[in-house]
């Protein structure tokens, strides 16, 4: 009873994470954010009901699709029931009275360090430091209060631990998107049928010349239009391909059932990761 | 002149690195390894001739592709040469005496920490320390000798800076394999036609229905197989996708070759990146 009340979402990384403000973009500021160690515990919370939703970074701009996540899609078999794609700003952040100009060390995630080379060249007395997590650089500070120190993290850990932004988007690059699916157990109901869809679909191929012509032949045929495909070889079977596939429309489209219909008859193995209308 | 005899061979990241592990198996251990900071200076070093070759992940088997490197293929242009995967395996590495009931301490990039979270689990009076890099955190450590301290790292930055294998393989996960793709400025003579060519191109196409489909035809209707196909979409222009194609087949090859020109009669962007004999 509680637990429909209390809404919990699962994400990987500490409050304030970029999870963390793709689950509020879903889901509002009301429902509770449960933080988990790994993308994989995420998915054990799902499917133990410890959390009703489980929001997840499937890909990045720079750095690709987050093959790990598609591996816990297939394996625990949740729904997508949403998409939507945050810019990946970072932020210089302080406690207390420190200017600028003051700054020694800033302490973030060495993913996000990289990401702000020019700031540091530029800013040559400011020294990164690596930590764990780039949220978690912003929690510790709060905690440590070491001096001279700052954070390098996003806009919402500093408000959510109360730090000040000192310096607004020091990243090197603008393009850095993350795409993030919301995930529930079960498909959920698809309401409103004239906003557009999308359908994520999972299957492999056995690897022959023509053999995923014929396969993207299900959805040209029925002029069905492809938003993503990727293939990764399986390591362990390596005649074998995996696939991701996206395509705009819902099962329910009768065009759109055929057509998957179709696929799965030449497919090794298939599976429908879910249905979604992406939020913008 | 002293160029041709010392070769170097750029990559990003220290020695020891799995990158420097790559460049080993491309080129043998004569050659001179050139370490950059970031993946846009190892292909600058390539272009002003600093390195005569580089080395640089393009996919792993956990995080996908690194598109930050296809970006700098397309924009920079040099020309794939070899191909080669390795296993990231993780070693537990001391210098001294310590033995491992004493080790407290553990130093590595955070990506490497979370992949040995079992062996942290197991051993949990070990706690794990962010450190900017792998072989790095090895590195640091021959130079400080702290106490009860060990780095995270591969075999290659054991040996390289004379540190002591603890514990070996310590990662949870045994299908963790980079792909890495060897750099040159211009495309090598195709010597050897009997042994296997791959050939790597990428190419936009206009978002319109089928327009893959047409794309695969150029393809499947001369029977060669693809080992690759991975769709991006171009942020900058939301009508427009960029694709990454690996097939079979050198250009020589005039199936290969008229497949090639057909494909790129529709394609609003075309580029070959290169054709390569990949090592085992």
């Amino acid at each position: 009873m509680t637990k429909r009340i209390n809404m919990a979402v699962a994400i990987q990384g500490e409050l304030g994470a970029f999870s963390y403000s793709a689950a509020r973009k879903f889901v509002g500021n009301s429902a509770r954010i449960l933080s988990c160690e790994t993308f994989k515990s995420v998915f054990e919370a799902l499917e133990s009901g410890d959390a009703s939703a489980a929001v997840i970074p499937i890909e990045n701009t720079l750095h690709g699709s987050v093959h790990e996540n598609y591996d816990h899609l297939i394996d625990y078999g949740p729904r997508i029931a949403g998409e939507t794609s945050l810019r990946i700003c970072h932020n210089l952040i302080i406690f207390g009275q420190t200017k600028f100009s003051e700054v020694r060390y800033a302490y973030s995630h060495p993913v996000a360090l990289n990401q702000c080379r020019e700031f540091f060249r530029k800013n040559d007395r400011i020294q990164p430091i690596s930590f764990y997590d780039t949220a978690g650089s912003v929690k510790m500070l709060r905690e440590k209060r070491l001096d001279n120190s700052a954070a390098i993290a996003s806009a919402a850990a500093a408000e959510l631990y109360g730090g000040r932004i000192l310096r607004r988007n020091i990243e090197d690059n603008r393009q850095n998107f993350t795409r993030f699916f919301l995930l529930t157990k079960q498909q959920r109901v698809l309401k409103d049928k004239r906003r557009p869809w999308k359908t994520s679909v999972a299957f492999s191929l056995a690897n022959a010349p023509g053999a995923l012509f014929k396969a993207m032949a299900c959805f040209a045929l029925r002029d069905l239009s492809l938003t993503k495909i990727e293939s990764r070889p399986l390591r362990d079977r390596p005649w074998e391909y995996l696939f991701y596939l996206d395509l705009l429309g819902s099962p329910e489209d009768p065009k759109v059932e055929s057509a998957l219909s179709n696929l799965q008859e030449m497919t090794l193995f298939f599976k429908i990761l879910g249905s979604y209308q992406p939020t913008p």
